[in-house]
């Protein structure tokens, strides 16, 4: 069965398409994430409100930025949708992912010196550094109080699911700024399956416990939680390849990041890995060797080394490779949905948005 | 009836110090402290014992090195006490409180630019910013996780206390932040009771739910709780003038930070406050002028800049107005504390703790 022939199509016989299902989500949670949003000092309200495209620099209007596509807050939605509860009940957590995942994005920019996203300056780029890392300070405090003070009876048990994923977050970030010292080749080298951790962890425990807050508020069986869980796990770390694929070989145009950024930071991403565990006499192990040649070399890769190391990467393998793992692991993601009872038209949904994810701009 | 008066003491008819009641919780809380961090990932971990006073840069044992005081960590097994309850009742909380200090801290020092703490230098100046954005991220979140595992039927109601605190505590940040670009006199000038209320949130709130956790965790009913958190409140202000005055007037052998430190920079404390509202013409209002044509000057005050600044705001009143001040929260703690029914011991080590914490190198 695949995926597209699972989707179940609305009264007027025409299926919703990702952006759809998405923005029927952020208007569902808008107003309580705004809502929450409002709830802080007015400074790093300004600086949360800027990060997710709400406002410019001082607060005026933004009628022109994008913001974020609201992933987390939609499988917080679908998460109780699934197991037949309205959206609404997961709303709390809606909101609760959506403040970790801006405090992740304020904090990790400021850690990687990351200066543009989403076609505007970073936050520390545009406040300063301390105004950034005290904005993520507040948006982190924000939802640990949204999540404590959710009605009903499950409140604790978000709470607690919601402090392991951040806890597996900040692991990912702590093992994703490490490997920038490992060597690239040798048994010091970032194996796969530390990488796989390392998004896993970094990416998809804050998407796991998304789709599992949902299930959860709504009052779920425990089985269901932790299978919407790992579900999002494995969405985490093929969006993670997916993205890593894109910071190489995607339209800077199109991914509003800078070309080749993360091989010229020479960043550990699963596609130059796999390039270079192609071994010597296979197919495109020559190339493998230049890469290698070329990423520890002393100088800092300028835009022509960069392009050529993209070609090397390709060449070895690792962009197919990255891509196959990437599959892999939404297949497990269909695996789990197809493991425990859920509504119809939610996992339709969940289905779609998967597609969209996989096939953005690849 | 004076603190003094109402210690109770020992079976051996000494009163345990200030220190003794310090070490004590210390050791009392020691162990599980020492477990939480352990569950870090190894590098904020390491960052964590290095700002615990724990460990050498690199991990060696740093026998020599001093740790904070331990004072939010008492108070919370002070709390639990002060309700009936074994010290061990409030651990989890007390646990927490030091995890969230610590975060503070590291975070803290590097919105504010600080180099060095406890004479040596802050985690950012040893590990770089990024590494101590990502340890205060680790400690928040294990803070959180710790307290949300606890034990009992109090767990949520404890987190819900910590996340409001939290909340607090980076309001509290906010403000001091934005004071800096504050006129120092005229109507934008920072007012006595803006300064209370941030002083209240950045260093009362954590107090304040320190205290208030301990007796909760223990089961202690709501208005005790609530009572607890007030008495916190009030000292974190009192704290925070005591510092102020140190900052100033301290000796840096024993405060262990530079001299006059807070002058040099320009810092908005409430000695400075308090001197420069001193109205012409009445006692000391000569010198509240030359102070704030000092401080408002282009040029940064050098070494004797900041001596001159520092005898003029003591001639101009502001030393034993910030005193004052402060004794009058201190006032408010203890009548705090008679307000609801405490243990006689551990109401005991409250007040020696506040006496000295209010005495402390003055």
């Amino acid at each position: 069965m695949t995926a597209a022939t699972a989707v179940p199509v609305e009264a007027d016989g025409v299926a919703p398409t990702a952006p759809d299902v998405l923005e029927r989500c952020r208007r569902l949670v808008g107003p309580a994430l705004a809502a929450a949003v409002e709830r802080l000092h007015p400074w790093p309200a300004e600086m949360a409100a800027y990060s997710l495209g709400w406002c410019e620099v001082g607060g005026a209007p933004a009628p022109g930025a994008t913001g974020g596509k609201g992933l987390r807050q939609a499988l917080a939605v679908l998460g109780a949708e699934a197991v037949g509860a309205p959206g609404e009940a997961g709303s709390a957590g809606a909101v609760a992912v959506e403040l970790v995942h801006t405090f992740s994005l304020l904090h990790d920019d400021v850690m990687d010196g990351d200066t543009t996203r989403r076609r505007r300056p970073t936050v520390w780029k545009a406040y300063g550094t301390g105004p950034a890392v005290l904005a993520g300070d507040a948006l982190f405090a924000l939802a640990v109080e949204t999540l404590a003070a959710a009605p009903g009876a499950h409140g604790p048990a978000a709470v607690r699911l919601l402090a392991a994923s951040l806890t597996d977050l900040v692991r990912g970030q702590a093992d994703d700024l490490l490997f920038e010292s490992r060597p690239w080749r040798g048994p010091g080298a970032v194996r796969p399956d530390e990488y796989r951790m390392m998004a896993e962890h970094k990416t998809g425990a804050l998407l796991g416990s998304a789709a599992a807050l949902g299930a959860l508020l709504a009052g779920a069986p425990e089985e269901t939680v932790a299978t919407l869980d790992r579900a999002g796990r494995h969405l985490g770390v093929a969006f993670q390849i997916v993205d890593d694929v894109l910071g190489i070989w995607g339209d800077p145009r199109v991914t509003g990041k800078p070309a080749h950024g993360d091989l010229r930071r020479r960043k550990k991403t699963l596609p130059v890995l796999a390039a270079l565990s192609t071994p010597e006499g296979a197919a495109g192990g020559l190339a493998a060797r230049r890469l290698a040649g070329l990423l520890e070399g002393a100088d800092a890769l300028d835009h022509d080394g960069a392009r050529r190391a993209a070609d090397l990467a390709e060449e070895a393998g690792g962009r197919s490779a990255a891509l196959a793992e990437a599959h892999r692991h939404i297949a497990a993601v269909h695996a789990c949905l197809e493991s425990v009872p859920l509504a119809p038209r939610p996992l339709g949904d969940l289905r779609t948005l998967l597609d969209f994810l996989l096939h953005r701009r690849l």
